[in-house]
């Protein structure tokens, strides 16, 4: 929807964020765009003082800065504390969120006699739902998606393409899952005989709380008995490994390609980087950050920051990187030492009168 | 299906897991459940000794247990040697394993006219089969699957929705796939032509062997040439990637993320652990075993255990690692030898009457 | 298609791949196969020499090798300069490409009336196509494949099954995405209120150059603004994670389950080998290669080799590997240090006189 600067602005104070106008209040916005790709009738954004060359240069017709920020030419510029979350606030404004297709009821979708489909639920061609499921309403299931048997799953949900979810899960409201991920597969739960692996069946279930967003391709499996869980407000990146029995607390953060093992218990607002794996039955403290491609093998304390591999805090990390950088250097002064003790032995050994010691002094 | 305690203990002395009972050897098992999760009517167990504070609160019916466990309180306990594998016996003895939804034949799934599907044979709703597939008696294919031509499928095998086999591969009996799995992808085959990549075609095929289980969404690239193979028995969890060519023996054990590049070999009951790599063309031997996050550049004895990046024997990592921790001690000590080596040689030069020497001594 | 040795040799000579022809020149090829598994009528290849002991074994009817190749035993060779590209020819020459099932108009496809299908598009049953997308001439749409609305695909596309593409992403030409790959899914956009974290609008979308491949299960984030860039010719293989925002140049080639953040900017023709992973913001060179399971966090120069975590140089690598492998023995030279340094301190306190150091010397 388009609106004028004037209007951005109050809308924006009337979020907490005050702004001032530098240009024409009347200009008109229609949607939101990088400094390099704005052009007109679009609104733009400097948070990162790296990006400020752009300023010079973009065809945007309005700009978020912050207020000390020098116009390098007349331009309309909004001026607030925090761009980033102003311009944040704007796109929500001014374009919304994603709108789904409306495939009406029932058009080619499989669905099980027993399923009970909430009022307004938006199920596409393509779907299989299974008997003694219950979807919320106005959920939005995209083609592709396959929702086992008994599976509960709450309101103003989205499922998109291709989504798998086994039997008896349970999803909150406002659970969004990409495309491709799978929850409620078994895990990896065998039991060894001589050298063959007798499979265990996993009876247990993933719980999924509300407002939890899923990448894609993920794979969360199912507990063995009880739950997988993952709590409210919690949000992972794309192609991320859950092993049966983890609990994942309120409000965490995980980036692509992290993988937890099973029996992990992971606290509330932990931020999990890149490709970090944790090992299984252990406990991650709230607010906790592991970083990117740490390997955990103990439980961390709440608060702690780790990284490397194994993982230890960060202080200790870079202490360690910062020393093995200094290694060769290292080395060769320990060369230079154990020349000159040796030259020292010798210097002692003609002092004393006696016989020279053999060269380098190393036992045999 | 439900039975007493008595009946339980006898099943399992049959399976050769002799249980002595305390309490109440009528009281009826209906299902099993974790010590903190079970209730009326379940049975659960006490097997690693970190949980055995919830044998005071736990309000099963009944708790396998080690012979030498004392009770907090009055209740049923079945005390067996071994109570994981025990109650493993007694999840499939009382759960089962999963039963699959029953679709009859031919629902709106696409069927070429000339594959052959076995008797008992179990096809969804949106499954694909194209030409000349054969499928075994009872197996059972969920929504979404797609079966290139070509391909062929044992008795008894399940491929979970949206699992993707592409033309040629060959799956055995009782063979497992989870959901959003791939078989037989084209591999990175390219050859160089100044800085472009020319695709080469990838005419081999993926032979998957009895009683396999490949978890979620991995990928498992096709042979340029003959076949990229994985042995009986052998067990994958979610997210792992082969690439093209390479052959996995029997009963070997893959956590999720690992990544094994184009012909390599892999021997039998090799265990390689989460988010694990190895390089192309080298061979690992039967019944090693890759620790988590290894990156495995050069072929691996058998019976070998490795660690690291790059991944050296176990014990080699751990005495790397602990040394790595010492290193900001160590150059703590370095520093102190050379402020003594250098008085030393003061000293020794004071005493030859000679020039004291510049400070530091070292070389320029 | 059959041909006879001779044909073989002009056609590879007609490609800039002169050949002589050992034995019969009449013999004829029908398919290409390695050396352990050729038989009669294949054509096989010998490049690496550690393969060498094969030949003398090997039924195939000829085998491509080198000039200087000396033949165990009495059998058809054609001698080239280079055989691995040698082979690569002729396997396109024999044998093509796959060739992709057609399945005619319309055939269970959910299209959208405004959908526009380029003449010979090839679009299986299964696949869902929404309002405003245009597919090119010639394009294969394997069952499973969702295509969002305002997608732009260009000619001679080929979208393996279950592939997903967000709305607004757009295709070149000759494009090649394997099956249950996912273009376009949100990235991790969230802005921090509080604990909890509120979703950010993913506006932008993900523009894919000509002849890209991508291999199965990835996973490319659409940006926030602007757009996530796979330029012509990149080649990714399975499980990659691409962040939103990220560019990356022109024939590049990233090897299996890499991971690269967001807004990282990659040059042309960059290797990133398998497990690799790249931070937020930084610059890759041109002609860099990045080492399987590095950890980038700096940006890094055209041209450079990086590896390990965090990535240094190749040089710098080997040198830091190589020096923690002698740490043992450097921690054992620093104790005989110490003990000599202190031996020679108490020798000359003695020398001088004065009282015995206490032993160790170290200080409080």
């Amino acid at each position: 929807m388009a609106l004028t600067i004037q209007e951005l602005a109050d809308f924006l104070g009337s979020q907490g964020m005050p702004c001032t106008i530098d240009g024409d209040p009347g200009a008109i916005i229609q949607s939101v765009a990088t400094l390099e790709d704005a052009g007109e009738g679009q609104l733009s954004f400097l948070a990162n003082p790296r990006y400020t060359g752009f300023l010079a240069t973009t065809r945007a017709s309005a700009v978020l800065v912050r207020p000390d920020v020098t116009a390098p030419r007349p331009m309309n510029l909004v001026r607030t504390a925090d761009p980033y979350a102003a311009v944040t606030a704007a796109m929500v404004r001014i374009h919304g969120h994603r709108r789904h297709p409306q495939w009406g009821p029932g058009r080619q979708a499989c669905i099980a006699p027993g399923a009970r489909i909430g009022p307004g639920a938006n199920i596409a061609p393509g779907v299989y739902i299974d008997e003694d499921v219950e979807i919320g309403e106005n959920a939005t299931i995209y083609p592709g998606v396959y929702i086992a048997r008994g599976c509960r799953i709450g309101r103003d949900v989205t499922l998109f393409p291709n989504v798998v979810l086994y039997e008896r899960c349970l999803l909150g409201d406002r659970v969004t899952i990409h495309a491709g991920s799978v929850i409620g597969e078994d895990g990896l739960g065998y039991a060894p005989v001589g050298q063959k692996w007798v499979k265990i069946p996993q009876l247990g279930n993933v719980v999924i709380g509300n407002d939890v967003e899923i990448g894609a391709n993920c794979a969360i499996d199912r507990a063995t008995l009880g739950s997988t869980v993952i709590a409210d407000g919690t949000k992972l990146s794309n192609l991320i490994a859950i092993g049966h029995g983890t609990r994942i607390g309120e409000d965490c953060m995980l980036v692509a390609q992290v993988g937890l093992a099973g029996s992990v218990t992971v606290g509330r607002h932990v931020t999990i980087a890149g490709q970090a794996g944790v090992v299984g039955h252990i406990t991650i403290g709230d607010n906790a950050t592991i970083g990117a491609k740490a390997g955990v093998v103990n439980s961390i304390e709440p608060g702690m920051t780790v990284l490397g591999q194994p993982a230890v805090s960060i202080t200790e990390c870079k202490r360690q990187v910062a020393v093995i950088q200094q290694l060769p250097g290292l080395k060769n002064e320990i060369r230079r030492l154990r020349r000159e003790v040796d030259e020292l032995k010798a210097a002692a050994e003609r002092a004393a009168g006696g016989e020279p010691p053999a060269p380098g002094g190393r036992e045999p």
